[in-house]
């Protein structure tokens, strides 16, 4: 059986519940450095957590993604998350993207399933525990900046998803 | 007096005295979630320490600066450091950048400043404790993901320069 998810476009407020959004459109700001720039502060703060049986202390990284536009009809086959940390991306190109997440819970059902268009100028941070499917370009090879936890122990879960879903990306 | 300073292409090399440069050209990488996307990985490790009188854990934290073009011809007044946390900046526009920096130590002279062009696919960490100038944006107003540290305690230190700093963009 196929499944169609309808993607909607991204807000902070139909985000909330997965993470934060990454836009300085609509967040608060104040001018810094002799007013030559304006801070748009905290639009998130980022998770890196300890493992119970390794208890080193994680670090936070900075990374770079190379994703290849996504084949059409998009069609999402499996979700991950990582327990012990957030992950941040940020487009540093001029495309629209695809994000897909489910509750924080247990290995989500295509219902669970929620879709979501973010603009260029739009970037998300998966909460800790957020499952949520590898990075989705649309219509071109792009570049995000990462930001994710590196350390010891068990960060990351995959799980298939039991039926095949499609987005619609216009609805 | 005025001194001038000659701004050089920022490179990994040139820079590695400072901080990290976060660019994907030139970096190792390897393939992520199902040969779709190139991870370039630990491009830079966040630095967040707590301060000694206060030692509630830090924060690192995700913000936009929305920065004014500089004035040209480009004269500098001010560096400051972060001497809890490094600091992060990657353009999110289409615009190269300045970047200048002096050594972790004493208060810098004019003499101490090293000035470089980051192209708007280059983004810089510096360092906690690194000087560095205020955020110098070129040609327009121009975006930039800030990644930093959030706390209590003593992280932020500036100092004036006593000299006439004007930085040469062609050399």
């Amino acid at each position: 059986m196929t499944i169609h998810l309808s993607a909607q476009p991204l807000s902070r407020e139909n985000f909330a519940a997965f993470g934060d959004v990454l836009e300085a459109q609509g967040a608060s700001h104040y001018p810094i450095n002799n007013g030559t720039t304006e801070r748009y502060h905290r639009l998130a703060a980022v998770e890196a957590y300890p493992d119970r049986t390794d208890p080193a202390p994680p670090e936070t990284i900075i990374n770079i993604f190379v994703a290849k536009p996504t084949p059409h009809p998009v069609t999402l086959t499996l979700m991950e998350r990582h327990p012990l940390g957030s992950q941040a991306f940020m487009p540093l190109n001029s495309s629209h993207w695809l994000v897909v997440v489910a509750p924080i819970g247990p290995a989500p059902a295509a219902n669970d399933l929620r879709a979501f268009i973010a603009t260029a100028q739009q970037g998300v941070q998966y909460r800790a525990g957020v499952w949520h499917h590898p990075l989705l370009a649309l219509d071109a090879q792009s570049h995000f900046m990462v930001i994710d936890r590196d350390g010891p122990g068990h960060n990351l879960d995959e799980s298939p998803l039991t039926e095949r879903v499609i987005v619609d990306l216009e609805n």
